[in-house]
């Protein structure tokens, strides 16, 4: 199994200190909705978010978490029933992702999802749980009531390596059920002490790459390795 | 080199046929321009789509295309300088982009950019073109065009291969500049004969896969095989 968890992910309400600033304001009326029930999102609320928010630079980016999803449910992985997927959030929340979530394609609509989530905790159909969300979960709590041999952190920082190679070596080592934490933001650091939380910190490349990057690189050579026979 | 061909892309702007629709009249309004300079969205205009126009039900997903080129752009065997991507549409478009382009990560602008490039048909810098718009090109004259060793298309009634493997063995038969065609449709066939264009046509899974997916694919085992350098 292969646990893949989107760390510390740039997706959050409005935060009150920008709810007055008038481009929060327009936003709000066009969408007919209160600030402090919509996303966050820089494309919209960059202005607001430039003069009074502290990191403004990578916050809000519920794009990123959506395109992850979109990469990580379609995997073959997933469609093999091989992978659970959790996005935890910069505010600590844990979202648990159902495998067979058929998730909207549609950013504007996913947007609306999102906020429906975090107004209602879940999202259920008649017969299952489709997305959950947590709060007051850290990486560490999350990492803890997951059940896995490894688990393993993905930063330009950790040790450089080729992730076919390293899923080989693993495998050879008799793990079988890894975790992946992969940071959800778009530029600078982990704010948790990754090296505390995993395992293991490595790095697939000398340069930053896109969470869903990251994520295909994960899922294509976790079947060549673990789920090999075709 | 790796050629990634999106083919039969359901990238188009509202065609005439449903330019009287109140649906499409709303929304032409609401974003102040002509429906014809709009591009089909089924999210958008379904209830025109499925009231007058042909092959509905896979028309207007700008977002397969978005989310195709987010996947191969950033890509670590694109950065590497090793990828060539071309989208074809349903309207015998071809639409080359620029390895280096930063696409917009954000779909409503992305709508937004696709709209101005079918309109200007370039999107330049100051040093370079970025997206570049040619018309009447089909499938088979962009293939024509490229110079490569081996094209293989994508499909689901193609023969069921392990793809790793399978680019080993082109590997090891000398194969070093190959096309990947891959249908940019949300369902449904190919209007193109596949297996006249291509010299092989593969299926690495036994159902439907996103036009992602299969990047993701290609592009993580095309590092695996002929970049394996780390």
């Amino acid at each position: 199994m292969l646990t893949l968890i989107l760390a510390e992910a740039e997706l959050e309400r409005i935060p009150q200190e920008i709810h007055s600033h008038p481009a929060v304001i327009s936003n709000a009326k066009q969408r007919q909705r209160k600030p402090s029930k919509i996303l966050l999102d820089a494309s919209f609320h960059h202005s607001a978010m430039r003069k009074k928010l502290s990191e403004w630079r990578r916050r809000g980016r519920p794009d990123i978490t959506h395109i992850f999803l979109l990469v990580t449910l379609d995997s073959i992985a997933n469609k093999k029933g091989e992978v659970k997927i959790i996005v935890h959030t910069r505010n600590n929340e844990a979202i648990y992702i159902h495998p067979e979530t058929r998730l909207i394609r549609h950013y504007p609509r996913f947007i609306g999802l999102m906020e429906q989530l975090f107004e209602k905790k879940s999202i259920e159909t008649e017969d299952k749980i489709l997305l959950k969300l947590e709060e007051d979960k850290k990486i560490e709590d999350i990492v803890e009531e997951i059940n896995v041999d490894r688990i393993i952190g993905f930063s330009t920082k950790g040790r450089r390596i080729n992730l076919l190679e390293y899923f080989q070596s693993l495998r050879e080592d008799g793990y079988k059920d890894i975790a992946c934490i992969v940071g959800g933001f778009p530029s600078g650091d982990y704010h948790c002490n990754l090296g505390k939380i995993a395992d293991d910190v490595i790095s697939i490349y000398d340069d930053m790459l896109s969470a869903w990057t990251i994520a295909s690189e994960i899922t294509v050579n976790y079947e060549n390795i673990f789920l090999c026979s075709q």
